[in-house]
């Protein structure tokens, strides 16, 4: 049972595409990718500015490759990132958006 | 009955806060003093680049300003903007980010 337990998460893990600073297209593919390797489900993860990113890859996935896709939950957050300066730790928005087909 | 309707729709306008290219600290205050004048809900809206300031905005007020608020609800859209170009109208990322107190 634990072991499957632990390929279960491995699994989840690679139906997470983090989304950076590459072209928006690179994230639609990646998540079209899991979509056709069987993944019922695929998460956009996001940080600060890529949060626009995200959305306009889950919208493009939704309206221009799978239509069927369905946007099952968007959850936002604030993340800290270490004690860079005085002031204390930096905060920034993380944004999830769930996709199922 | 229809008058009760108009003024209704007239109060929900004006609980919508359009999130744009100002700092993010004058959402953030627009958002505070709807609620401090008695709005149950506040609607933060934004477009393309905005949405990242959007949820800036949504995630200060919960965890500065106002602890009791709630996101109630988070939708992303696509709107079409016109047609500016020769392939067509343009299309962009829409997003809503229901608070609630």
């Amino acid at each position: 049972m634990p072991e499957n337990k632990e390929s279960k998460n491995q699994e989840d893990d690679e139906n997470i595409v983090y989304v950076g600073k590459k072209g928006v297209m690179s994230y639609v593919l990646a998540v079209v990718t899991q979509f056709n390797n069987g993944a019922e489900e695929v998460y956009l993860k996001a940080r600060g500015r890529a949060i626009s990113r995200a959305v306009d890859s889950a919208e493009i996935v939704r309206n221009r490759f799978i239509p069927e896709a369905k946007i099952k939950d968007i959850s936002i957050s604030t993340e800290e990132l270490g004690n860079d300066n005085d002031e204390g730790p930096s905060k920034v928005s993380a944004m999830e958006i769930a996709l199922t087909k």
